[in-house]
């Protein structure tokens, strides 16, 4: 069994001395504000992500690093441009950039750490064919992030909501990046098209896990485990996987009662008695299992690739994206 | 002599129909947005360069047309931005998107647009060594524009400001995306890296020229001319080539007299004081040569061009950039 927190921590090493040295010489104003969410943490796991699937296929897991990089740092361009959309204070422990440094300064920093994500990946050492297929993949990746995020936004208006259609936002707005990781991790390592593809799935189903997961613990545990309130998205009104299901399943009235709640600022006794609609339903065991079914195909998806260590490495993630982490 | 306007229209069809076939099918919501300033007209420069400047170094034109797409969506998405930076109401005649979607569909598209470009890019039908100097081009293009961005919006808080530094903000603001655009036109033609050299240099310049003069033409003619009041730019309090020139060589009253005109809100009397001001200091007299002495060093940078057509049309369009249109 590999040791999955330390081979993490080992890769984020890596990876935050290359964002040091990226920000190192911060003669610009502009880059002090870029380097605000980079250097403030974060578990790095998108260049992992690359830099792993690289390995596994062969290649030297330091080749992945540039266009890992590139992806983490379009990452935390979607983050600083997320945090104005849904004007969030806090990220990571530190006050969000536009809280920071005002609304003009933090769109300009989300894009010009866009611009650089993508002026590294032009500095990837791969043969020159290969920066054609990464461009398309990251380029392609950040317009899904878009669309995803923008369906978010307007699923936040409405609960006429299909499980397909969430699903599909989920797909965009946190598998796609995850995917175009381990894509770029098998496109550098010269990997044929269906090794590619499969690497993408693999990463892609693993952040559908993730996602819906995430929602699920979000409603169980106590405070101190979950390291903030039980039920904080039943309070942001947020629509969840959960609420679609119960919303499908419940009567008319209990299906009122939810909207209700889900539309109002409540109390924590409303989070609870949501949550107990949402049990009724039948919608939390249904979205645990759920993730527990992509967790399964994601790592059905590497039976392809010989046994290594990054193989095991890759498989072990797909379990720590769906435990609770404080 | 070529038709300069008639070319110009030539090519202009040509990126239309192209962001007419981008854009055709808005099946996401987010793509309408997004097409929201592409379809609003334009007079289409930058294509119109990268195509010209391929032109001129013996490649078909057509080859030019991804990468000057790429660097138009790219034109249109910091406009998105810099609308809201700016908080403008107006571009194009139509509502700026911010205020026609809200802020965060905006900076959403924005972003999508960006992502966009790049996939643009990658569909570039050139060896696979030239996408690599694309990639790194525009790119750094973008970061340069974020950087001119935040120098100006640094600005707008000082009147300390040196000749040289407002110069390289503007380099970075406007000049970059022309000198990006011709630089790509010489990639896709295979150029060498001289010539490459030589045709940014001559975009560049020809940027600078455009800035400077439109500062200068902001403070001349009559309204009906101009197609807005004479001296917005001082009733908006912007800083200028002209107001820097002006507060290094103004005594100490007069001074004093136009940096309060520019830091209050001002009547049409003050403004004609502040012109009145500058045109004492030399200021409006200096901007004008030095959009010219600009203007002829950008055409000097083509003199290593066989002659063709597409080598007169951007000699011509020097002279273009620094008339006055509406």
């Amino acid at each position: 069994m590999v040791d999955l927190k330390a081979e993490m921590k080992k890769r984020k090493k890596v990876v935050d001395e290359e964002i040091e040295k990226i920000f190192h010489d911060k003669g610009h104003p502009l880059w002090e504000a870029m380097a605000w969410y980079p250097e403030a943490g974060g578990k790095k796991l998108r260049p992992f992500l690359t830099m792993v699937s690289a390995g596994a296929l062969g290649t030297d897991e330091k080749i992945g690093l540039p266009p890992g990089l590139a992806i983490e740092l379009i990452h935390n361009f979607t983050l600083v441009h997320d945090d104005i959309m849904d004007d969030d204070d806090i990220r990571r422990g530190r006050r969000t950039l536009h809280q920071k440094k005002g609304l003009p300064t933090a769109i300009n920093s989300g894009d010009a750490l866009f611009a650089l994500s993508f002026r590294l990946l032009s500095e990837t050492e791969v043969p020159d064919n290969r920066i054609r297929s990464l461009l398309y993949e990251v380029s392609n990746a950040v317009l899904k992030v878009a669309e995803g995020q923008e369906e978010d936004m307007a699923f936040e208006r409405t609960f006429e909501i299909g499980e397909k259609e969430f699903i599909g936002m989920i797909e965009k707005k946190t598998s796609y990046l995850f995917q175009a990781a381990a894509r770029c991790g098998a496109i550098v390592a010269e990997a044929d098209d269906l090794q590619i593809k499969k690497m993408g799935a693999y990463a892609r189903k693993m952040g559908i896990a993730f996602q819906v997961q995430d929602d699920y613990l979000d409603l169980i545990g106590d405070q101190n485990e979950l390291g903030k309130p039980v039920g904080s998205d039943i309070k942001a009104g947020k629509r969840t996987l959960m609420v679609i299901h119960a919303l499908q399943h419940l009567d008319k009235k209990d299906k009122l009662e939810l909207i209700n709640i889900l539309d109002s600022k409540n109390s924590q006794k409303d989070v609870q008695k949501a949550i107990s609609l949402m049990k009724k339903a039948g919608s939390l065991e249904y979205c645990k299992k759920l993730a527990k079914r992509y967790a399964e195909e994601a790592k059905e998806e590497l039976s392809f690739l010989d046994g290594s260590p990054q193989k095991e490495i890759l498989l072990e993630l797909v379990d720590f994206m769906i435990e609770r982490h404080n």
